[in-house]
């Protein structure tokens, strides 16, 4: 396989690898390569990022044992059913769907009732040389845009699903809280639409990442009242929610977009009194994020504060973990 | 003024009213009537209705001290801006706004800063023989609506209000958690529009009432998880959101209608996962609530349980407490 050319061979080869047990990640050079069924094809990864999920995984948030990591960059080396595909450089959907339940059925792959959900749950991930995906979850990234930015468009269509969901006008008053690596994705995407834009920022990196994209910054201390039309939850923190619920105006919205490690207590009442709507918000098309990054609309690269190789992941994950560090990355194949 | 015809004088005359003072509902004759201002109008009461609100208001679920009741039918007997109006027979819009504030400017009063609410909060409400609110509160009720009838267009109002927030159609599968006085308005306003519709009831006297008008009631054991698109939680209790919780598709939405005692502790991680919406919904606008009843198309008389006298509303009150127990009034003037 090392030499490029060569058709893998997983009887020959074993792959190198982070292995998520037990809330440990190791680095691995014994591990068997997936096969890819008839309607996937096998990846040989170039560059993989860390999210706030992948953390959240080691912590033990979901039960995961296997290969982490779902966000990418690859080249197609393998593809039974579309042979003509293989060459191509890709990103992919992370949700491996059934294809025939009610959501799947409803044109909502992503909510697969039985759905697999790449290096989360029941579908080994992207932190090795070689992953499989089904044909249909990946879309090929054009030469312009650099493996760099390329493995920045799952988790920018997730900053972007916000917009399908809602419409932000120019007119719009709207507060982003927490300015981490989903929040400073969220806020640029935003800023596209020229709404009235402030983001609640901790940390200095933050905040100068912020004013370079000409986004206005603000402490949690001065986000008034009951103002906002539309309020996205970026800190997956009950503080958080607590700073977004007193932000938003009477039926304005709350965007939940980021997960949270527990139960929250919440004032039911103070939502229905005044009508404000709470959103969840999850994974969304990569095809309009990566349009975004082709088009220098959005350019995420200065959000990477570190590439680490693959057999130091697990500092790459220590690092990741750090308060206030934006985007670490892993490289995988050169 | 007990004899009709005359000016009512408020240094002449006391009324009769029911006061909430320290969670304690008391029956009073001595009661100083309200002098309407420049915008109001005095109203003599005909009718009254006990709703979820005022029982929650004696358990002092919000503070407040004077004449309960926001529910009403009653005579227009003062106008000083519009004396024209005199003599029409109303309903009322129980938001006194400010007019000025930021909600009031983009055209939501019921979400004024500064709004004082009708037995509620900061102004006197119905249970007594005269009442105030501004002129542009008031509509007026055609003959062919009855008292008994008119009594019930503000909490109908409420009910439809979820329709002026999202667009409930034919193909939608909708469930109603809940199936008291308000959960058997909303079930109505919900058939009107040919969903598939189906109402948790837990009472017998609940169950015929959904039976007689066509609409399909189930127990709370045989709500499908995560199928209906649209779940209107409409008891106010944390196991009514709990099936609601349960009962709402990926991608659905939980309509919030009633208000909670105390905060309510949520798995927000599902609601992002499953990307669903929570939606407060609180007062509506009056004039299509009237409408469906003018039209015939909803007839809510068969709610009412029993009508007391004023005086006897402390006994109405623990009556409407009972569980399972539908609509009571209180009949105030003649």
């Amino acid at each position: 396989m090392k030499g490029g050319g060569k058709r893998f061979n997983a009887a020959e080869d074993l792959m190198k690898a982070i292995w998520l047990e037990n809330n440990m990640l190791s680095f691995r050079q014994d591990v068997p390569p997936p096969t890819p069924s008839e309607i996937e094809a096998l990846v040989r990864v170039r560059m993989a990022g860390i999210c706030g999920t992948d953390l959240e995984l080691i912590k033990g948030y979901y039960r995961y044992c296997g290969i982490p990591g779902h966000e990418f960059v690859g080249d197609i080396i393998e593809a039974p059913q579309q042979p003509q595909r293989i060459g191509e450089r890709v990103v992919g959907d992370i949700n491996v769907s059934c294809g025939t339940c009610s959501s799947c059925s409803l044109g909502q792959p992503m909510h697969c009732e039985t759905r697999k959900i790449l290096g989360i749950k029941g579908h080994h991930g992207v932190l090795a040389e070689y992953v499989c995906l089904p044909l249909k979850n990946l879309i090929s990234v054009p030469d312009s845009v650099s493996d760099d930015a390329a493995v920045f468009v799952e988790p920018l269509a997730a900053a972007l699903e916000i917009q399908s969901q809602i419409e932000i006008q120019p007119q719009h008053q709207v507060l982003v809280v927490g300015a981490g690596r989903l929040g400073q994705l969220i806020a640029q995407t935003l800023a596209v639409t020229e709404c009235h834009l402030q983001v609640v920022a901790r940390y200095q990196k933050q905040k100068q990442l912020l004013t370079a994209h000409n986004i206005t910054w603000i402490d949690e201390t001065s986000v008034t009242k009951r103002r906002y039309d539309v309020v996205v939850e970026a800190t997956g923190s009950p503080s958080g929610f607590a700073v977004a619920h007193r932000a938003v105006r009477p039926r304005g919205i709350i965007v939940l977009k980021s997960t949270y490690q527990s139960e929250v207590s919440i004032n039911l009442s103070s939502l229905v009194v005044d009508e404000v709507t709470l959103m969840g918000s999850r994974c969304g098309s990569l095809r309009p994020a990566l349009d975004l990054i082709e088009r220098g609309i959005i350019d995420p690269v200065d959000l990477i504060e570190k590439c680490y190789l693959l057999k130091q992941a697990p500092t790459a994950f220590e690092h990741a973990a750090r308060p206030g560090v934006l985007k670490i990355l892993v490289k995988v194949v050169d």
